[in-house]
């Protein structure tokens, strides 16, 4: 598919790296790590999966315990998961050297992994690499190009971007990386996110950011339905920005949660542009809702849907699919008062087909973006999931992930 | 898929007619009819999904008018759903004859349909075909066999069955047929299901039965989790065994209750192996469940994983994506608890991997039926649901339904 441009990251204050340390073979990059020069204030949200990688128990932990965090170290390859005891301590032992190493405390080390579960993780390999890894950290566009590739597992690119804007005279400016693609987030490819920030923002207002621009972002995408063990995105705030403290419900919050919900969209679509098997780039919104859950359920049926997912694939105009998936979502609505779009073409309207003519439509379904619309007309409330095709190379991608 | 052979579906007092009447083309069977010779105690279950086919409407609203059936007229090629009223008014104009010509009243005809939606229904062919339907019903195997051919849709083939048992000296056959494959309930494949016995048991005796057999058979089948705007399962007793009247709570309750749903789960059984693309036969039970709502959503989340379902078409033993949809069913339980096996493989102990070797397990995975059994080791309840693997043919087949 067609993919958007990686912008680069750079933000004063933050440094990167990413190198091998041989968790993966043939010299692949495996372990990166972000720092911060000062304590920043953090954020994180994780998975709602029951079943949780230690590193995300860890990372939750140390979010719970210290407002600020300065490093985040992450490893593809193994998602140290479903692993016994060892998990936790595997998580510890890193973190305790890492911080070492760094001279700072161990609670502000946070640590994420991604990869194959049930294997346990070689962190002999990744305490072997620690020092190296530390002396290599640098301000560079290849630093943090480095970091991006070394989490990666089945993405084809690696995934990063910056946005800016100026809060009362200051530059404010937020990088960001994630990777994904067997999605959301299949045997655990995981969805990850990092971004960091020179904002001057409290703990807890940033966490109300990052949840608030997720629910429209890293929490709107779907390629196959499932949840890894291992999700999380965490943002870092490290105030070199020098602008008033963002405080909630004022317009410099409001300017910031613009621009932090436009970056963790743009990696959000870069995880569906990367998506596995992926020809089509698909948004599908709901509008006209009663309620925001409703909006959601209704979209996330269509778009989780495999029956609308081959039917995209095959570029086969059978609205019947995403109409039968609307009814499906278990969320109530008047189906005499449905209309459905595509690309713009009105397929259905109050639950009538339209009879567009067919060429019309099969001349839409080969764009390689589809904008499903589906207005309720019940309300003002509006949902959107990006999602992808299921295609052949998807379940070639998956029936052979381990063997 | 390896199939299972269909019994000869004759119980005393049915009659049964399959042909084609032009819906389809090629002279392909499209329109059944079954015929009680008596009036018959009936109970139907329908679709949950909030688009429902006006056929779906009819025949709910006429069971709940009489407490008896005499026939069922079913059409296959067109789904006679979102159509606009005609919709109805086809529903009725056809009924309005078929109890015309049966010389039986209309609210005693039921009515269902599975095909492709949005298409008007060309229901001038079914009334053209209708004296020419009645004229050939009979009781023959042969009879029943054209009938379950007629309502086939992307199902490579008919599927119908017999059991039997002995309720104090009465022998109490039921009969039934099913189609579905694209599944639960691909594209408008919809799933439907028709039973027929002799036994003697009153219409709300007999919902029941029906419920509880259902919900041990076809509502726990899956090939793509969509349910279809069609689907139904419908039920006639004549009484002809002139056993004593079954009763809710006595052990002839219980014999019924068993014999139906051994029919209900050989008929949903039928309907997986003729999954689209299937390659696969899976049964996903949770055992050990403390009720069985958790043990259902459970279930149904490793039956549904497009993860674990391109895995096992893959031979990949890949238990973290089943351990993975386990944490994502939606369901509290203890991680540090859960067994799992596969095809009697102990995977995870506890919630640890057990090592087996991957030769062993690859070995399991290799067999053409696979059972995934997860014990929660906190309750007595359980719940099975049945599934396929995902293949490149799943992908082919509804990438290219319509066009």
């Amino acid at each position: 598919m067609k993919l958007s441009k990686n912008r680069n990251p750079v933000v004063p204050g933050f440094k990167a790296v990413g190198l091998s340390c041989g968790i993966k073979d043939k010299n692949t990059k495996d372990l990166a790590l972000i720092v911060s020069n000062v304590p920043a204030t953090a954020a994180g949200v994780f998975t709602k999966n029951r079943i949780v990688s230690p590193g995300v128990t860890w990372s939750r932990n140390a979010l719970s315990k210290s407002k600020f965090c300065r490093a985040i170290i992450v490893n593809s390859g193994n998602a140290n998961t479903v692993v016994g005891p060892k998990g936790f301590e595997d998580c510890d032992a890193i973190t305790k050297l890492v911080a070492e190493e760094l001279s700072i405390p161990q609670k502000e080390v946070l640590i994420a992994s991604t990869g194959v579960i049930g294997v346990p993780l070689p962190s002999h390999k990744i305490l072997q690499a620690t020092p190296k890894l530390i002396q290599s950290l640098g301000r560079s566009q290849k630093h943090w190009t480095d970091a991006s590739e070394a989490i990666m597992t089945t993405d084809l690119v690696s995934k990063s971007d910056k946005v800016s804007f100026d809060l009362k005279g200051h530059r404010i400016v937020i990088g960001g990386m994630s990777k994904g693609s067997g999605m959301i987030h299949p045997n655990m490819a995981t969805m990850l996110g990092f971004l960091w920030t020179n904002a001057v923002i409290d703990s807890k207002t940033l966490k109300l950011a990052l949840i608030e621009a997720t629910d429209r972002s890293f929490n709107r995408i779907t390629v196959d339905g499932d949840s890894s063990t291992n999700d999380c995105v965490i943002v870092l705030a490290n105030g070199e920005a020098k602008n008033p403290t963002i405080k909630p419900n004022t317009s410099g919050y409001g300017e910031f949660l613009k621009a932090l919900t436009k970056i963790c969209k743009n990696l959000a679509s870069k995880i569906i542009l990367d998506g596995e098997g992926a020809t089509k780039f698909v948004t599908v919104c709901v509008q006209g809702g009663k309620t925001r859950k409703q909006a959601y359920l209704i979209a996330n049926s269509v778009a989780t849907s495999s029956l609308v997912k081959t039917a995209l694939f095959g570029e086969d105009p059978n609205w019947g699919r995403i109409y039968c998936a609307v009814g499906n979502a278990g969320a109530p609505f008047n189906p005499e008062k449905v209309d459905i779009l595509l690309n713009k073409n009105l397929l259905l309207k109050n639950g009538c087909p339209t009879n567009l003519s067919p060429k019309k439509l099969e001349k839409a379904m080969r764009q390689h973006e589809i904008n499903i619309t589906i207005d309720l007309h019940c309300g003002k409330e509006w949902e959107e999931v990006l999602t992808c095709d299921f295609s052949y190379d998807y379940v070639k991608i998956n029936a052979e992930y381990t063997t």
